[in-house]
């Protein structure tokens, strides 16, 4: 194929941005991979039996465009109504949904820093600017949080946060959400390993987002399906800018079916949570500064804050955790809490290095 | 719950539209579906296949963020390379990431009418204008409709088009990509049904995207995959607007397998193109104006145009047929190509009607 000269027609935004980077999905075997927050154990039996017996015939209509049954036992599962939730392709796609909803050059978005860097990027897509607020030293919220972020139409606080772990006294995210005059997205990714959630608050205001996924607690990055609750009159205007059939059928089913097992959640997310503490606990002994955590990761400061310098030799050990360049995030390494065997490996790695 | 008065944050241009109205997903059954253009045969049987053998735990892990094998199947299908190829959540993703990609309140979009009634949709979205450029009476392109797109900087040619099912010649197509100073995309969803296609304008043109879905030829609405063709640069630039997981790690095994068995899609395709032909014959006979269909549907106006009337008739008998009011689609029905009990079903009730 040739082509004449190129010439660009793109939007002057997205000829000047680069995109967003995903953490490394390794093709090679024989990685242990704690780097984007997996989960070491597999999806509920559950999952195994929908696709087992999912007739696949039925793939040739359209899915249902408002995922009810979906909808159906996520509003059972958490305690509100159908018209409360809303469903899409994984949260990411949440989060798109609501920043084509509430944000545009007009109406600037507000988020803590450090967080989850897709905020930046979904921000120069829709042309909006970023309120970066810095988070304290020890990465609590800053006392004029509300003051910095007055003039933003969005407020984001990722609860627990990403990549630092963290989490947040619940009664000042609900003073925040009383007081903030505009909408408050409660980004709960992590919310299943964490000791409460503020899921409660998106039925007490009508200006709060509270968004989940399954791609950690439930195991299925692979899936692709976020949900968020809000009221009645949020989830009506969102539903507007969700494409209609972004949710196939494959995922509605799978979803529902995993959802509705709380029982094996809660086992995994227990061991999940029982291994973080013993792995912080670990890393404590070798001289890593541990920022108490909440998720399925630990965000961790190697001795004299050599971070990239441990990332790489874990690397080199076949050992992938997430390094995150930056004068503060520099010094620390994301270890997503893996099995008994991968923590293990680490640590074993580690003790290898500090000896 | 009770929360207080509600104050809308939304953009005006959300508050201000009404979303999408897709095409009726009846929850009742026994009735005969012919209303979304689904197909009437079932996935290739590769599909199920791949639905029993999957490991269900492969689903704790994220997809890969490219879709690098699926597109290497596409690419050797279609006959070009994998940079060449972009893949979305549906073919509707795709158009969202065109709109994204080249539209704003700057940079309007021109599409013909009628056509696709998502486009005006995305556009009020994306907040840009549309420039909608009327068919000529018979739905044939206007002669002057590159001047009356010239202001535009993305152009759509749905082609077949939908929801009349005719096509346009491919030298008047050709001549369009080679003026339009601006993007062109070619939305060939119903290209497999028709005698010829546009692919090869995106391997000749810079400036010119061709997009496809497998919700209709390929029997997999359910599934949402949609694929793009377009030269390097073009795919670089949307791939940084695309989500980078917005393509399921199932929706890439089972939409590669579906791809791969192109002797399936020639027959499902080439039967589908024979009812077809039978249905508009028997339509003529009973007195309908058929528009001369390149699609797997047919927009077929019946006697005195009142499509009204003969949209409820068939809803009366169960059978479920799509009805877009105006001036002049409120004139038609559009009628999906079925299996061969279900078009002689339709076509008794309507000898029923008419008798």
């Amino acid at each position: 194929m040739s082509y004449e000269q190129y010439k660009s027609y793109f939007r002057s935004a997205i000829d000047g941005m680069s995109g967003y980077t995903p953490g490394e999905q390794p093709k090679v075997m024989n990685l242990i991979k704690l780097n984007t927050n997996e989960n070491p154990y597999p999806p509920s039996p559950e999952v195994l039996k929908v696709l087992k017996e999912y007739d696949a015939e039925r793939l040739r209509l359209y899915p249902d465009p408002l995922c009810d049954k979906l909808r159906d036992v996520i509003a059972e599962t958490y305690g509100c109504e159908r018209e409360n939730v809303i469903a899409g392709n994984g949260s990411d796609d949440i989060l798109t949904i609501i920043f084509r909803s509430f944000t545009d050059s007009q109406h600037p978005v507000a988020c803590l820093e450090p967080t989850y860097s897709l905020y930046p990027v979904l921000a120069g897509i829709q042309g909006c600017n970023v309120n970066k607020i810095q988070f304290n030293e020890d990465f609590s919220l800053p006392d004029d949080l509300l003051e910095k972020a007055a003039s933003s139409n969005l407020l984001i606080i990722t609860r627990p946060n990403a990549p630092t772990g963290n989490t947040f006294p619940l009664a000042d995210i609900r003073r925040i959400c009383a007081e903030f005059d505009g909408i408050v997205l409660i980004d709960e990714a992590y919310a299943d390993f964490s000791d409460d959630n503020c899921l409660e608050l998106a039925f007490e205001f009508n200006n709060v987002i509270v968004s989940r996924t399954v791609s950690k607690s439930y195991s299925l990055a692979g899936l692709r399906l976020g949900f968020a609750f809000a009221c009645r009159e949020l989830i009506e205007g969102m539903m507007k800018v969700k494409d209609s059939y972004s949710v196939d059928a494959l995922t509605q089913a799978i979803g529902a079916a995993a959802i509705a097992d709380q029982q094996y959640l809660q086992q995994t997310s227990t061991k999940i949570r029982a291994s973080r503490q013993v792995l912080s606990d670990e890393l404590r002994k070798i001289g890593f500064d541990i920022v108490e955590s909440q998720a399925n990761f630990i965000f961790a400061a190697p001795p004299h804050g050599e971070g990239e310098k441990i990332f790489k030799f874990l690397r080199g050990e076949n050992i992938i955790v997430r390094y995150f360049p930056g004068e503060i995030t520099g010094k620390y390494i994301r270890i997503t809490v893996g099995n008994d065997e991968q923590n293990k490996a680490l640590l074993e790695a580690l003790h290898r290095f500090y000896s």
